[in-house]
């Protein structure tokens, strides 16, 4: 089962899909276009990985670090992969060029697969030789502590290459998507976009503070899709189900979505008062003790959920 | 601090009151119009009490039933109350009818809280005596198990109805938040409506399917979400903060709240295939073991969150 894996672009991203990776017991081949960054994400990675062994997340980091391997090459690192996963700048005149390369140098079978988080796949194969393999698998963020991957394809995009990233993908414990046609932002950011929307003129309007707004996330609403989605969870929200729970509120809900279709900017001098206040709660330069935090968190909960998942069921 | 606090009405919100208020040491008196309810309230209330015990959630089943009394009639209930928490009907003659009973009944220093998920307070309170001293406080389904109210007061509730109202909930565990304005559907339903209205039509149009929607949210936006809000989300999403973070993500953003501005009617004629794709993957004959898996879920996630909270800080 173990095969080679390069991962190409060695930021956060990039290092988190070689952990994810190189936890599946695959061999993982990691490239920078710098040099530098490219020796730093070693570095990275060892304290990272680390990190996974101290919160009980993987059973030795020397197995996980030595399946890694730092390539000053793309040649050198794509050649025989199985799987190429891509990480550059969200910059489609790079990823371009980066995939028409890739797509000279490796045969048909090599699955290549963007991170991006907003560009069409589409876009990036768009007129590609072997366009038919190329796919969009966007992680969420931090990927090694979130399973969620969204796979994309363009039109081009042929079925063999969508089973076998979610079979390669799911064997890594990932937990994997598939959208049927290509969308701006996906799912996962759509569904942030819209519940974003509503919370910033919420606080812009004075109805509620972000802390406060952020508290009913937190102690309300996450809690329970931590759990369950949205549908199931309104599925178990009235004794009939789905349908019982819309003709009880949809009508209320219905009248709330009117009130919130109006769009307004997406400018940043609208968040000022809410940069503000945040830095208030949490000065900038807190932020990555902050995010430090997030991440223990993250792995604490994800060590719940396996022994939940156990012991209760999914 | 033990405190005599009436609950009016034993169905399910009005039980999982009881149990908050008398986990939190205060004497509960239990009152329903219909006697029957109110007898087979008290057998329900040993069976979640019994589970609240065996979940580690509470230390003594015994102290935390021989706390709450039922009551055939409202006055005998609500009479010497600190307190009162409604949770009658959703229907605002029924509520106007029994706080203008109440008000008449009871001294200005208790307060009247409602549970309404929908009417706005100034609805129940306008006109009467009393009206500064009535409240919503709404929670989360199911209220025993999250810990999330709401605080929504008309403009006639007196600021120190409020500040009394924050101090008595946070001290039975709950985490309160503050409405500043009255709203349709106060902030938690507010976002749940911008999420559903999204996602409804991502699953309508094919885009993605229902069981791959809610996978998007369980195993990434939902983890998140359980650990801290949307604010504080983005603002650890970018090196520089929520400013950084809009200044980087906000065009596109913007792009993509444009393109979910339209509205649909939120009629169930339209939800008829997601209540089918949901049936297939849940006989409605599973719906009660499912709802009763989530809440042995959330008990075990509350036990993690309070442990976590305790190592990692929160």
């Amino acid at each position: 089962m173990s095969q080679k894996i390069a991962v190409v672009g060695a930021g956060f991203i990039g290092r988190s899909w070689a952990m994810v990776f190189s936890k599946a017991g695959h061999h993982v081949s990691l490239y920078d276009i710098d040099p530098v960054a490219l020796s730093e994400a070693m570095n990275l990675l060892e304290i990272n990985i680390a990190d996974l062994e101290s919160n009980g997340l993987i059973s030795s980091k020397d197995d996980l670090l030595g399946r890694i391997q730092p390539y000053k090459t793309l040649e050198g690192a794509v050649e025989d992969a199985e799987w190429v996963q891509e990480n550059a700048l969200e910059n489609v005149q790079i990823k371009r060029k980066l995939f028409s390369q890739m797509d000279e140098l490796l045969p048909e079978t090599t699955i290549l697969a963007s991170s991006t988080s907003a560009i069409p796949c589409s876009d990036i194969s768009n007129g590609m030789k072997g366009a038919g393999r190329i796919i969009v698998a966007h992680p969420a963020n931090p990927p090694y502590l979130l399973p969620i991957v969204e796979l994309s394809g363009a039109p081009e995009t042929k079925d063999e290459t969508i089973f076998r990233a979610k079979e390669l993908l799911e064997a890594a414990d990932m937990e994997v998507i598939t959208i049927n046609k290509e969308i701006k932002g996906f799912v996962l950011n759509r569904l942030q976009v819209a519940l974003l929307n509503e919370a910033f003129k919420l606080v812009e309007d004075g109805i509620v503070s972000g802390a406060d707004l952020d508290k009913t996330i937190k102690h309300g609403l996450g809690l329970r899709w931590s759990i369950m989605g949205p549908m199931e969870t309104i599925d178990l929200n009235a004794p009939g189900g789905i349908r019982d729970y819309l003709e009880r509120f949809g009508p209320a809900f219905e009248a709330i979505a009117k009130e919130q279709s109006s769009i307004r900017p997406w400018d940043t001098s609208r968040f000022i008062k809410m940069e503000e206040e945040r830095r208030k709660v949490m000065p900038i330069n807190d932020l990555r003790e902050r995010a430090r935090w997030r991440d223990r968190r993250l792995m604490a909960l994800t060590r719940h959920k396996e022994e939940s998942d156990k012991h209760y069921g999914k």
